[in-house]
């Protein structure tokens, strides 16, 4: 296994079209059936940066702006921003389409991890991930800060260990 | 619409069997379709308290500790913690039971934001939330931090004016 | 394993939203999907009171005289009335509830068998179950006559052995 | 609208393949997967019947005696009994084949009736059937006899009136 | 492994009804999963005349020149028209029924083939086909072309190699 | 609508994972799967030509030459070839890669034609396309030639007409 791997080598495509069963009542993308999308793109994302199998670790907030409606083109672009021993933080940007009228918006951001195991679901250390532009540099450097945020609100650090963190708020 | 609803008037309990498409290479309930599940819950919950159709507005983050494997029992467990204006947070747990082994974990708690909305989409008012409780009255408090955290988030407040979240910091 | 468990321990609630492949042409839930939907249900109940594997034995009659239009909220409640050896009668209920008008209607009740297996698929013997209120001790004493009305449908039984059932028609 | 329709018109044969996602723990077609095709396949026989929109009105007694595995082809053939004004009944027979053993059992039968509605859901009469082979005859003969039992199931009819029924009893 | 068998044998017969989440904007049945159910009756068809599993070896040129409305019933037939060593064409033809309406078109026709193979994935030997009607000779004596074709598309055979095929061209 | 567009502006990739419901008795995506996602892939890119909505009119012959196995991720590329008025020609490619193995290979290519149509489903002219690469000026070449091939075989235009065609023959 390499050492280090480039962000832009896990680079993971998806486009979707929204059917009938993946809206709500007033005709829209639900916001879990995205998320199950988010979640395998992601999954994907992870799995070329390590040539693992991979299994969801977490998923920071996700905001729902933008109704998707019925028909439109969703597209989601996945890579991955840092590795952490066996467990990789992944961007997933998403993006929806009505191509008769011709607009395209991004609707939606999020940040998963993702944990690289063996067969027996045992964790494996992941190659390091190297940011070469400069949006992956700043998605690189603010990872260990998400990452302070993912272990209190999950109850793992303390509010006044997350040195990082702390930093916004004084 | 009446001024106020109790929490408790608002809690849905759904309960799913893993089953094969459902599951990762591992063959574990994969993280996107959980909180696919999770989504739903959450919105019949919050319609439960307001009476309207009501669209995601948020998740906060998720961890996913423990694996789930086929043919387990989940179940989900969401209830209104507080509203504000047009929108609502829900808490959704979730227990995953394997019943031959008589095993039975609580392996996820997120909470969602959801928002009323009339038949054009457009934000309406919603009952305030009765907390009764001890544990209804800690989600209750809890809300407007979690508010502030989403709102940051989100990008649509500076760190340095949660004072509700700051304090935790200091 | 016990020699007996508590009705109500098996009582297992399930909450289902009605979406688009879930109907017919006038925009109703098929009859098919709500029968799928009580199947599962009823097995996790009767796994839930004997910790084992189940399999379907059979269905009673089940009418249905209410539509449940799209975005209707589906309520199961699945609780086991009374054991046979390996087999075990769960009554499943079932509730469809339009949020929005405020209306909740009882829509179904049924009837389903299931018997605890093994890995290799053969019978194993089951937990006698205790009714305590009188509406599970009414449902443990008609499950002899329902067993025999059964029995007698499926060609293993002459109508004029079914003691119980016959007192029905004199 | 003819005034009436022969039986073997609404014949309406079903081949289906058993996936992953129908089985149960064991591997086997799950109860309730096989209840949803048993309905839409009488639902067309129906439907050829009357050339109308139909509605499951009610499911007879289902038993499950084999167990039908992953990967076996089943069929399905629905075909009408007899007419009762806007009602049908229609008998569904099933196969199980496992064709690289070259086996292929009966393993399920079950009637289920149908109502003919409108575009606004409201019943329409439908044509009588006419019952040609000695089998269609016995099928047509016992209509009667297992639509008392339904309305006494249904808690629509004393067991007393019930005098086709009565007789097996007696 | 009987030497050869009756096309009729292999005849297959599918109906399903198009669902909402089978349609594209238009409220029309997608053409990928029409071909997706075709696949699965020439599947079913190919192992009943080789009792073997099959894959799906090739789809020839499909053509869609009406539209299936949402509600519709389609009718796949599947046969075996000819077989070379290991593998078989099935001719899959599909109608659409607008049942109350009344009408009922052929949609679509197919060849397509299939390859039978043991469990390690291996090719075998296929009984012969015996086509006995004017049809199932014609389908029988169109196929050898209808193969070569498929050799030169697929990069596998020089046009001019294609004694049947150039027959029609010259 | 412009006179004319860019080949690789309808350029679009799906990524997907192969699920269990997805796969055949040998865990292999099953034909008819990977035929629904090219067809959707196509519709996109042809949907992204012409900024309209569009319908399926023909797929050409595409050969299985590989198994993919469960767990696979499959990525599909789709751009237009050519148009002639209302309808375009669309190139599928499928990748089938292991990760895990670290393997990734070509497995389909499938030539797909769509027709643009208004919201009553009447065709519209579309624009033409520009072919910059060698890559791209080979099969918009090509595009007559396959066009002819699919007249004659849906029955639309005499062997001996197609010009293009015929030169492969003689």
């Amino acid at each position: 296994m390499p050492k280090s791997k480039k962000a832009k080598e896990s680079l993971t495509v998806m486009t979707e079209m929204v059917f009938p069963n993946d809206t709500n009542t007033l005709g829209n993308l639900m916001g879990g059936n995205l998320m199950r999308s988010m979640d395998i793109a992601g999954a994907i994302a992870a799995q070329k940066h390590c040539n693992r199998i991979v299994v969801t670790a977490s998923v920071d907030n996700v905001t729902f702006k933008e109704s998707i409606p019925l028909g439109s083109v969703v597209t989601l672009e996945a890579k991955v921003t840092r590795a952490f021993n066996s467990s990789m933080e992944v961007l997933v940007d998403v993006w929806a389409e009505n191509i008769p009228a011709g607009t395209k918006i991004h609707t939606n951001k999020a940040f998963l991890t993702f944990v690289a195991v063996d067969q027996t679901g045992r964790p494996i250390e992941v190659p390091a991930v190297e940011a070469e532009t400069p949006e992956e540099m700043e998605h690189y450097n603010g990872a260990l800060r998400r990452r302070q945020l993912r272990l209190i609100l999950g109850g793992r650090m303390k509010p006044d260990e997350a040195t990082e963190l702390k930093e916004l708020f004084i």
